[in-house]
């Protein structure tokens, strides 16, 4: 609630009327109902979930034990519907809220939470680019979670780049088309949760232009509506590193005649239709990292706390190992980075609130920006925040954490997808650098910059001495955003475009670094506030400590991190003759 | 090769006499060999053994299908005796060489490759401490191979700290002792590859001290000279993260009047025996690391060179993904990353080497001392480095990373362990600042410092371009680490031991950046020379640029490392505070 407050503007959105009539303490009762639900019908079921995982019979996909049952009381509470379109039966609350429960969702069991955000997105597509026919047939029960949706993009020869996909499509003369081809890497393409199942495929029409102007959208359900199997089925399900409850099919359409589909958009404009729903979709894998992240933590705190071993300051008994430097510099590194990336992933999704709410023209247009600045570091940053904080959570727990039973393990093990679907961290870093950055005059970038400019100023002038060390680490970091800001967008400019991407994944990193420290920053001042009014409580003090942990251990890295991406030439120059010696 | 001659200093070593009558060509033809060996015999069998995984059938456990026919062969073409003392039938080899086969074993297999590893422990426990009788009885059968060894330290209340090491041994008459314990993660403690397992036992003679003081080594047979079982049996079996096809048991000693086992060493004296043997062990689980990493570069170098996606230069075709500059800057940070850790191991292995057969004794403590303050360097350095590439190597192969069948992943669950056992990277962070830094007044430390310093003027004056900017990389991280070392011997001297511990694990990653980067440089350095004196070959100037990667793009960290040592207030004043709120 501190976060969505100080960092996503909750307050000021209330008051500024862009959230209709719900109030701050009916947001603080959403987010804690979530988390009980999470907590005692969600979470238990986790380990059981990845030690059973999906299983194909045939060309059905069975759920572990006791999936179903919490997937239709999750739906039936209306968890599924929060920030939807009321037109469809959605609540119409804020993307920011959905997003903290997103988070919640995630951190009791990412295998579970993957569907619904799947869902999400299909709602979305159909929602923007849909007809009003296929919104009619398909929003009020993808809203409700009586069906889920699929997002069908990968063939095997079409990933990251998918201008070589493959998949047709021809028109059936009664204003639906024929789809042929094979999908790979679908999550929860075949399930049985739900009776239905819609699936986005983007698929080529006959004589459409090769490459990707020549990339249609549509949507091709399960079950068609006269109820009778359409012509698509679950080909095998992949045995992966993690997340071994969510499917992740083959998907075959039109082993016979053909899949029935319906165009959703524009003809070759399916990668536009795609990426309006990316956008979400991208901020909810950072925030799968930010969920992990939160549980391999909580876990890890838990254990330090009770396992006793080795002595401290001359203790006669044996100490719970959070008494050991070393474990709390692990738990303050965990927990630090997920306060950072989930700053991260709220501030954009109050930004995205606000592109969609806002009145004035120019306010929102500047939000959107900002948002779509972001959302490329809110998933890389966040999923890699994820994979490191898991893995030192199994860190903390000495020789446990590698037993399976423990459940340190699974966190590492289901984080590690995150920095790798819906595109790379890779591909992340390159939307960054080459798309996001320059835009409008790289506008975005500049206002950011000069506000985290002016929170290094508040804390260097605050008379607290951790706020100042604080911003002395803030205004370096900021400086060598500034430096590593400019050198990426001259190289961009004078197209030498090789030497930004060579630095994209530094590039990024500092970002993450140093907008993270900054929200920490923000956080850490509202919470000197607080205790200067006399608003004061135990926790507050923490918040403080935080952000100077996080300057002082964490955003320390952003002069060498600079330094990376202003020295590509031997990325760029000489690679082969180093990786071939 | 290049690394053992230039870093291990093979040929100085021949040439001091150091190495018997072995000459360089011998030593090429033994890795080629080993190389050959691990490639056809082992690594085939890697993945079916992480599926499979060893079994606990009753009390027996059962090795994957082919394993113990791989472990014999092996075993009888003598690859377990290699630096194994002649008396006992060893071939008296450096250490050198062994470390560089060991890496490679553990290339192949790292689940097959412990199990030796763990006898080489106990050979040198056993000839460092044993009684004559006791040498005389067990270690031929050690050095061959035919029988293997374990080492019990763990149990559920005694990790990190054997100091509360409950297992009992009481005097049996007969000069032999009656064992009673339960031990807990014990690597091969019991298996079907050979007729006999030497366990060595750590335990409390009836009456002895508490503490650490108090705890004496016992070697106990599976089978007694008599050939009658010992009262000692598999409880059970872990499942694990990784090395699946490594029994990591529980083990039961005494079930009825106590198993039958001898004393090592002096009485309450066991972990001084132990810590002998775990010098080398340590930096086994470093090299590990390296090995692991070395195959997850060489799957990701193919992958990357394989998979075409995505367009360069405007390329009319979807080229390989190694020429997009992201997947070669994660290609150059694993190599570069594999080469500066393999350094550190070699160079370990050469000081190592040198303290046992060096005739000068001064020459000969120094090299022991060096060896003593790299070891945890090595140990966690190499183990983290390891799991860093493995991720990376997931990562390259996007998607295709997260399928199990694709082996990446099991490079990564794999890794996992090095950084845990024999020691966790923190408790090696300890052990360096507390314990190996102070020595003779730091005099090994200063001494790497002044060397590095060296090799930083030799680049800076080479008039090579890349050279030059390596130097000044070198210098600059040599300056950070200098300050850092600084700063945490001070804390040690004057009793602030707090502050030099919550900074422990920076300051050796800052020890390992740079000492990784002086290492790398020596190595362009030589590359540099060889070219210049006409004997260039295609491959030399690769190093020069893998030296100048590793400075730009990971020692450049070095002054926020730096930072993070300098700065603890955060862990040893207030962590608490920061952690509950």
């Amino acid at each position: 609630m501190f976060a969505m407050n100080e960092i996503g503007g909750l307050g000021q959105s209330i008051a500024d009327g862009l959230c209709g009539d719900i109030t701050k303490d009916l947001v603080a009762a959403i987010v804690e109902e979530a988390g009980r639900f999470a907590s005692e019908r969600i979470a238990p079921h986790n380990r059981k979930g990845d030690e059973v995982g999906a299983r194909l019979e045939g060309d059905r996909v069975i759920s572990p034990p006791g999936w179903k049952s919490i997937y239709q009381t999750w739906m039936k509470a209306g968890w599924n519907s929060l920030s939807c379109d009321p037109e469809w039966g959605g609540q119409g609350l804020p993307l920011l809220l959905q997003v903290a429960c997103t988070e919640i969702w995630n951190s009791a069991s990412m295998a579970f939470a993957l569907g619904p955000m799947l869902t999400a997105g299909a709602i979305e597509a159909i929602a923007a680019h849909g007809s009003p026919a296929l919104k009619q047939q398909y929003l009020e029960k993808l809203v409700s979670g009586e069906w889920m949706g699929t997002m069908n993009l990968t063939e095997p020869n079409a990933g990251s780049d998918l201008s070589t996909t493959r998949s047709s499509a021809k028109q059936a003369g009664d204003g639906s088309y024929r789809i042929k081809g094979q999908k790979i890497f679908i999550t929860y393409g075949e399930h049985d949760l739900t009776d239905n199942i819609v699936h986005l495929v983007l698929a080529r029409i006959a004589g459409a232009p090769a490459g990707t102007r020549g990339i249609s959208l549509f949507l091709v359900p399960k079950i068609l509506p006269d109820g009778t199997r359409n012509d698509v089925r679950c080909g095998g399900i992949e045995h992966k590193l993690g997340i071994h409850a969510s499917p992740t099919c083959t998907m075959i359409f039109g082993d016979g005649e053909g899949a029935v589909g319906w165009l959703v958009g524009e003809e070759n404009r399916g990668l536009n239709c795609m990426f309006t729903m990316m956008n979400n979709a991208r901020l909810g894998m950072g925030l799968q990292g930010v969920a992990i992240a939160e549980r391999a933590f909580q876990q890890a705190l838990a254990y330090a706390r009770e396992r006793r071993q080795g002595y401290s300051n001359g203790s006669v008994d044996a100490v719970p190992i959070i008494q050991h430097q070393d474990v709390k510099r692990m738990l303050l590194a965990m927990k630090s980075k997920i306060h950072a990336s989930r700053a991260i992933c709220y501030f954009t999704a109050a930004s995205l609130d606000r592109a969609r709410v806002e009145t004035n023209g120019e306010t929102r247009s500047r939000a959107a920006e900002t948002a779509s600045l972001l959302i490329p570091v809110a998933k890389a940053y966040g999923s890699d925040v994820g994979c490191e904080v898991a893995s030192l959570g199994v860190q903390v727990h000495g020789g446990m954490g590698f037993i399976e039973e423990t459940g340190a393990a699974q966190h590492m093990r289901d984080a590690r997808i995150a920095p790798i679907y819906e595109g790379t961290n890779g591909i992340q870093a390159i939307d960054l650098v080459t798309r996001k950055l320059p835009v409008s005059g790289a506008a975005a970038v500049r206002c950011l910059i000069e506000d985290m400019s002016s929170i290094a100023e508040e804390l260097v002038t605050s008379g607290h001495s951790d706020l100042v060390a604080t911003g002395i680490g803030l205004r370096e970091a900021n400086a060598n955003f500034t430096s590593a800001t400019d050198f990426v967008l001259n190289a961009v400019a004078r197209n030498a475009r090789q030497d930004a991407l060579a630095g994209a994944t530094p590039y990024l990193a500092l970002f993450g670094h140093t907008l993270g420290l900054a929200l920490l920053s923000r956080m850490a001042l509202a919470a000197h506030r607080q205790i200067l009014s006399g608003t004061d409580n135990p926790t507050k003090n923490g918040r403080i400590v935080l952000a100077r942990f996080f300057a002082d251990q964490v955003a320390c890295q952003a002069p060498g991190l600079a330094q990376a991406v202003l020295r590509p030439s031997t990325i760029t120059d000489h690679a082969e003759t180093a990786l071939y010696c």
